[in-house]
């Protein structure tokens, strides 16, 4: 190797010749593939590669592994736990490009797609076929980055999380080598579940080439709701009590007044007040999705509920779910040049309201502002800390605040992540959660596929 | 060492300090670890060892890994796949003692269990709280076992196999240390997902030592269905139609004529011809329960079904799911001196009635009597191939029989196990319905946990 070019240097040279000039070091683009949207500093990658094909990531992987080049896997940026920086710089594999989808069938309610699929373009494509993909995250995500994060959302009380809906995948390993795991199967005792570990493993395992997703057929009846509350204990033990009579609501989501506050200023919610509040949807035929409302009402009133708000029309459930969709943008809008830092404790739903209102205490004993929403039917919240730019000492506050916040989820039996990954911001958080010892065998697993650590260094591990 | 001494006979002198007559070498117990319930050849093992802590095992297992001795698990011995028979020696290692109930939260509607626990003796326990635990493969295995060879059943179809419903592990691994995989959270982005690699690894990767399970809260309502049809396609459609259109049936199970006369037969159900019939249940409130019953007896009629009949009492019911359970005893009473070699295909359900009504024939070209009996709502069915043991060709012709049911079951994209998992008998299928680069990265998962080959030698990979 002549001692003037560097490895990366080689890996691009070679990989021009299959992705000619979607093989780039155009500086906007390497700045765009920096940083996803967490607060984490952008790296800059030596360049950034647009694969078309499982062909074309099985070459540039066998060549970044050849040159022992790090490779970062990029969908649509939208992580929020610093996935997406390439922190020791090498190549950014920009997926977002392989967005076919391949096979939709309405009979198995099974479909093939590309990693680049966002969650948006399937469900506009599956809608004539009476076909819809549950899983929802909010976000402009691609379900590659969702497979990759074990990412979650809204629906996931109701349909499960990602990790439920893949039944295989095909995935390029550190080496090149490609692998198809699972099948079309509803279920399977034919060896080691190869698409669970590759589920969640933020890229460091290899690259996600396909996806066999499983799909629902899209209910009879759907109807919305919003119940406010005079304070947020009522609102959380309605949740409980929802979750242990096994109620099966479709979505059960959670802001506290301060999100609500915002959500109302952001996104224009009219006939509304800054309380604690559940936004609710039901999935099922008329007569189940009525008898389930009906459940909900009189939980919900005997907690101190102010009565349903319903939105039945198409158009009103929209504005709703939007709303609660743009709740992470609408915080960070509460305060000017802000940026938030998502904390994603899930704990078991019985310390569901001391994990909430102790988190509430931290954040009132810290200064800072920090509204609350969180997908409660599972346990899991976020608390959007805002970090005004200009103030030197907000950022580290803020990460203070983050830190007793997750602690006191992991005393309740729970987790540092529900649903955003480990990424950067929470490898300090693994070893704790899991013990040494576990963690030892996930770096083993992490070796065994990965012994040059080309796929994604630094993350999920420290070191 | 000693030339004259194996090294088992080491670890069995080591094992006496801390078991005492709980590792022994008597030839019955031997025995009676050397197979479970399918045809292949007993082994007996070198010793049986009784463990009734995690320690004792952790201990055990650093014994066998420094003297490089096998250790084969046993649960209840129930295996139709050859998990339990020792091929290679060494020590079984019986964790049927270790059965004790941990924890039980309402509130959660989770449990903490030792791998010992049946089903039945789990459900027993759980009946005051109102609470169950739904897997339910029909024999009196462990759930430990279920759990290593990733078990489903009847009520899969509604509620998941063990994968879904376990949401952490205690593991002992191959060297002896102690892990702690999963959580008390319904979901979670928190490294590799380790549950769900020994969810299925059937032993070969560690030894599970507890179990938190996710359990369920028993429906309002329940009521349970026979209805029987002309002929296996009009059947086959119904449960096809039933499936496609989302009605949320908690069994749907189906017997071919020759089981359900088998089933007639064994279990004294009165009133039923040996005809293709589907077994029913149903799940949720009052109301919800008689909806979805409505809709499934439209459909059974739209495909020519002969009427419904309803078992709602308890008693009733509890008949018609035993007659179900012993439909494998059935089987093979239906000839003397016979046992059963039982295949475990699944499929999509779009070719399910291709696979069933595809294994009719393979059967009737090889004029042996196999009953088809399935767990039909995922596409998941087994023949039980009758063999006679005084014939000294049946054994042969049976295997002939088994492998062709798979290659058509593969060849319609479906799995060679939908839950009895791999052990000996589907090895030679794996290969071929993985493909050698995944098989590849399994046995690199193997290597790195378990790099001397101690746990469970010679089952899922041929060598």
């Amino acid at each position: 190797m002549n001692a003037e070019t560097r490895p990366v240097d080689h890996v691009i040279a070679a990989a021009r010749a299959f992705l000619g000039d979607r093989i780039t070091t155009n500086s906007a683009i390497r700045d765009q593939h920096s940083r996803g949207e967490d607060t984490s500093s952008p790296v800059q990658p030596d360049a950034v590669a647009f694969a078309e094909t499982t062909e074309e990531v099985s070459k540039l992987l066998a060549l970044c592994h050849r040159f022992e080049v790090p490779v970062t896997p990029f969908g649509a940026g939208t992580s929020l736990e610093g996935h997406v920086t390439p922190v020791r710089a090498g190549i950014s594999l920009d997926l977002s490009r392989m967005n076919a989808i391949l096979e939709v069938s309405q009979e198995d309610m099974d479909g093939l797609i590309e990693p680049g699929v966002t969650r948006h373009q399937l469900n506009d494509h599956l809608r004539d076929q009476g076909l819809f993909f549950p899983v929802d995250p909010g976000s402009h995500c691609t379900i590659g980055g969702m497979c990759a994060t074990r990412a979650s959302g809204t629906n996931a009380v109701r349909y499960g999380t990602i990790r439920e809906n893949v039944m295989g995948l095909e995935v390029v390993l550190a080496d090149g080598r490609v692998i198809n795991t699972g099948g079309r199967v509803r279920k399977a005792a034919n060896g080691y579940d190869l698409t669970r570990l590759f589920i969640g493993s933020e890229g460091t395992l290899g690259v996600i080439t396909k996806i066999r997703l499983r799909l629902h057929g899209i209910p009879e009846a759907t109807s919305a709701a919003v119940v406010q509350f005079p304070d947020l204990r009522g609102c959380v033990e309605s949740v409980i009590a929802v979750m242990q009579l096994g109620i099966p609501v479709a979505r059960i989501e959670l802001l506290d007044e301060v999100q609500m506050a915002a959500c109302i200023a952001y996104s224009k919610l009219e006939g509304f007040q800054a309380l604690p509040t559940l936004f609710l949807e039901f999935h099922g035929t008329e007569r189940g999705v009525a008898e389930q409302a009906e459940a909900v009402q009189e939980i919900a009133n005997g907690m101190g509920g102010l009565g349903f708000a319903w939105a039945t029309d198409q158009e009103a459930r929209n504005k709703l779910w939007t709303a609660r969709h743009n709740a992470y943008w609408a915080g960070v809008a509460l305060r000017p040049n802000c940026r938030g830092i998502a904390t994603d404790v899930c704990v078991p739903i019985s310390r569901l309201a001391e994990a909430l209102l102790g988190a509430k205490e931290d954040i009132a004993a810290s200064g800072m502002t920090a509204p609350i929403v969180g997908h409660v039917g599972d346990g899991n919240f976020h608390t959007v800390i805002l970090v005004d730019q200009d103030d030197p000492t907000a950022l580290e506050r803020a990460w203070e605040l983050d830190k007793k916040i997750v602690a006191r989820g992991l005393a309740l039996g729970g987790t540092c992540s529900g649903e955003h990954g480990v990424g950067l911001g929470k490898r300090e958080f693994l070893e704790q959660e899991h013990g040494p010892e576990a963690l030892a065998v996930m770096r083993s697993v992490k070796v065994a596929l990965d012994p040059k650590g080309i796929m994604n260094p630094g993350k999920m591990f420290r070191n």
